[in-house]
């Protein structure tokens, strides 16, 4: 952490700083420069809070040096992570790009197992679907519960798709576990440091959204709160991020991927149905999400969205999905990959 | 919900679309303009996705009329509620400006019962302090748990000042319910639809922070939550929201003030302390909220705050806190208030 | 537009609003649903500020239907707008993407002259590079002016690329037209109306960028000033948006590219050196931006990166840029293009 | 600045980069810590592009310690600006907080005087006002021109009121100097440097108003424009910023009082107009401001708001303005000021 002086600090003040950082168990030095002085304090306590310098007299401002997570960083563990997923054997984070698609939510039986067959044969690695439904608004469907975990399963069994599903409480995380492959932790619950801790403390890999106004910062420490907990697994997913714009419903931006793959080892999927909002605009962003290095895309398909229950806007047809798969798998053989 | 056709959309896609209207339960009625067809769907069916009509061919646009919130509303409950809360027969939401203070965490019994005491002096009516602490650095202090919460009971007993505490789990909430006075849920978990529910489900008023970067919309369905849930005591807190800004850590604005009361009947509290980042920021903050009308402050203070666990940056001292109070009195008075 | 009556809203209430209607020379039409009056005002007067009927007692809001401009918009030119520039009969918005590369500012005429023909090289169709720069700060470089403009057209000479070059006043727009290719507009002056007048009553194409934080409408309302002065040859450039993050400079969503395409004929291309501010980024976001269909891009390069006196952090190599040349040339063919 | 290198820079690449600070005329200091390196470069070259250091391998981050701006810095000038304006002997930043207030656009003499009229009685110190109006819609009301300042002017001469007037175009800023007490540079031109250094080129007070994404940082670079260009009589006004919120069209945070009184010596003057958009919120935000340290107000009054040519849906009429400037008094005596 860096300290930096306000100009015309006293030698007191400067001691003062000095003293509170000893206080920290860290060790000061001291930079007199031009304008500022500016005090480096060294050490390695990411769980010491250091803004509080900021109080003390003719202080400027704090500027932080450390990242504050550790295992879901690049530094700790420099190869990339391939996580193993489902009844088939596939992975991600690899060379290959996995497809996870299928309906916001388990609807019905018939719904499901029809949709699942469908995208089964578009070339896709998973199918996703909510059984617990987290909803704004607390008169809308809130999901079959663990009646649509079985028939996730169901489809499973028919199609060889891995199943990635949400789970929304701590309570139930042991339920979600024994029905789903890969464990969904949703963006409004990317800060439910209960839930993360929980879903940590089981051993399906963890698919954890982005919340829509984390920083990259904050999503990381998410993600520590998973392995710290025991569950070295966890696939990153951006879903957009709420801002002024209009065209769209979340503003989706790419560059998260380079980002993430700098700072950590974790995989990256994208999500382009929730990162734009509107089902016109999903192909496009699926196929550049692949062009920029993505590892994996979770996608919402619907047979009929016009009468979807859920997320009806964003869903694009199986027949969408198909042709969408043509088109990636040009992009990621250009890209040194494949799907 | 109103639906807008594309220029050139055909008599056929209109239809199309009524039908999809009358598919919802809802009565249809077609205007022709001059450049768009729109196509009003009348009717209350606020649980059902109507976005989805955005899928059907040539449809431009959706938009919603309706509010999707129902008891959070003005338009169902007139009159402003005023909320009482702890053993002095304070209330919120009336004449008097309600003061809430003290530490981000309970640190130990000396601390808070110190600031306690110091807190009681100024006039202020509550005491806050953490005892579950969400931390987004899974590292970091996590609070002292339930012997927190009974020092808090403690101080209570020792000053007549109300208690404010966050709950941050469904399982903890009758615990935390049984020692304090008021029940908060922190903005990181205002979209935890669980634990929405199950703090309607007990008595205690509950303070609801508005989310970083939740719309005004989904802050009252939060609300909704609470209420239909069984417990129309909600007090609104709003404390900041994330963007671009870097002067502050939250950008506070007080305008939501007018906006609540315009669309709701609940009593709004301003947070200073997070809705600024920097305590030299909230006594102009906490004197703005007063004179825009707010009907309580949550102010972060400390008796130390150089020293302190967490937020020492935003934390205030006893002293400023009383040197503020008789500022905000003279602005209270000014508005037609007393504090 | 959409007036929207509160619920109690008055037959008198509902009354005035029609009169304030006919006032603005628009026709009504009156719907009574089950919670609340709508009232549709029909006609086209797009040049009347409708928002002021929200003044009006017991309106809740006010909802516009059509979209202010019309010569950018595809409703009044369904085809796609193909704009031939500089002297090797390039175009864009056709099948070619077009890519413009070059440093940010023109330094030297060394510098510039080795960079063109590196450049060159790639296969790149212009090079980029200000002689005017808007800066900041004002004690920082400010560009060569005229000398930097005669530096590109003799690179343009000796290369054949295409010079894009941005003008910053009206009073230089003759001086800055006669040089350029294509004369950019940048973010900070896309709401600078007067310059975007100035660069409508010239002949060359116009590289209009967006604002940092422009709306889509306004950001086609600014190339609708360019238009309605007399020039149709505008290119629009996304180069991101300011947002909360801090892992990138500007936040690049590219579902602008399919929400551009939708609304207007006019080509699109984007600037993944703004965009992200980081040149690790800049392949990825380019690569991105092609597979989201992309009609060009504009990327900074610079010889010594380290050295460069303005924009260093986000410019990449000529070599850099070869080797993302190949790569691109895979991605176009995968979705139907060529670069 | 301080360079921060990544973990496991070599001492080669911490070398290379010290050399690269050399080359900027800059002087290093290496500081060796537990987990990385970071090399502080001290001198003042504010002028110097610095973050092109982050392209030198193995550079993470660069962090700037020095503002860019120093003439609008209170270290430069530690007391506070006391402005005089128009007519009457006013001044602004001061223990008197200054009101100006008027309609959008000067739409005729009739309206221009007899709302001068009707707020002299407020008690209000100037009148506001737009000849040139800068207009996002190429098709709307685009102001009287000269016609509207000889208005101005004359409202001037009857009430004794200053004269408030915004400047579009570096060719007219000599015209609207001629007839105006106060230059207004509106949100839309905050970036447009050479208008910024043609107000500074001439003598009358200038309003500068933030841009409506600018950071606070580049606000100030632009008040160091026109100070840098000759004048330094520079009012600051905040009228709110671009955020994902829609109760209002802006988001108004006042925090930014008390950070440009650390930061800067130029009195602060907030717009409730364009901070909210809409009336109803006017006078809170307009007493929040004022209890917040305010140095001034300037609010869009009309005296037919439903009739506005411009800007209807947010102003208010000079009977509210009258209601409000009477709890602004009680606010202002609480906190040491007067109006």
């Amino acid at each position: 952490m860096i300290v930096v002086m306000a100009s015309g600090a006293s030698k007191e003040q400067v001691e003062h700083v000095v003293q509170l950082i000893h206080d920290m168990g860290l060790v000061d030095h001291v930079i007199v420069g031009t304008d500022r002085t500016v005090i480096a304090a060294i050490g390695d306590k990411r769980q010491v809070d250091k803004t509080r310098l900021e109080r003390a007299p003719m202080v400027e401002k704090i500027v932080p040096i450390l990242s504050p997570y550790k295992m879901a960083s690049r530094e700790v563990h420099r190869e990339p992570t391939e996580i193993p997923f489902g009844p088939s054997g596939a992975t991600i984070g690899g060379g290959k790009v996995a497809v996870m698609a299928g309906p916001c939510g388990v609807e019905s039986k018939e719904q499901l197992l029809a949709t699942a067959h469908a995208i089964k044969k578009t070339g896709a690695t998973a199918i996703r679907g909510g059984a617990f439904k987290p909803r704004t608004n607390p008169y809308s469907f809130q999901g079959l519960g663990e009646e649509g975990l079985a028939i996730l399963a169901e489809a499973r069994e028919q199609t060889g798709l891995a199943v990635v599903t949400e789970v929304l409480s701590e309570e139930e995380v042991l339920l979600v576990a024994r029905y789903a492959d890969v464990v969904q932790v949703g963006a409004r619950n990317m800060h439910n440091f209960r839930l993360l801790s929980a879903v940590g403390r089981q051993d399906k890999p963890v698919l954890l959204k982005r919340g829509f106004s984390a920083s990259l910062e904050e999503f990381l420490l998410a993600a520590e709160y998973v392995i710290a907990a025991g569950n070295p697994n966890v696939i990153l997913c951006e879903r957009g991020i709420r801002t002024f714009e209009d065209y769209c419903r979340n503003t989706l931006c790419l560059a998260i991927i380079p980002a993430i793959k700098r700072l950590s080892h974790l995989p990256v999927v994208i999500d382009p149905s929730h990162g734009t909002g509107h089902a016109y605009m999903v192909p496009d962003m699926a196929k550049a999400a692949v062009a920029a290095g993505a590892d994996g895309l979770i996608i919402e398909v619907h047979m009929d969205p016009e009468h979807a229950l859920t997320d009806g806007a964003q869903s694009i047809t199986p027949a969408a999905l198909d042709e969408l798969m043509k088109q990636l798998s040009g992009i990621a053989k250009a890209v040194g990959r494949e799907i």
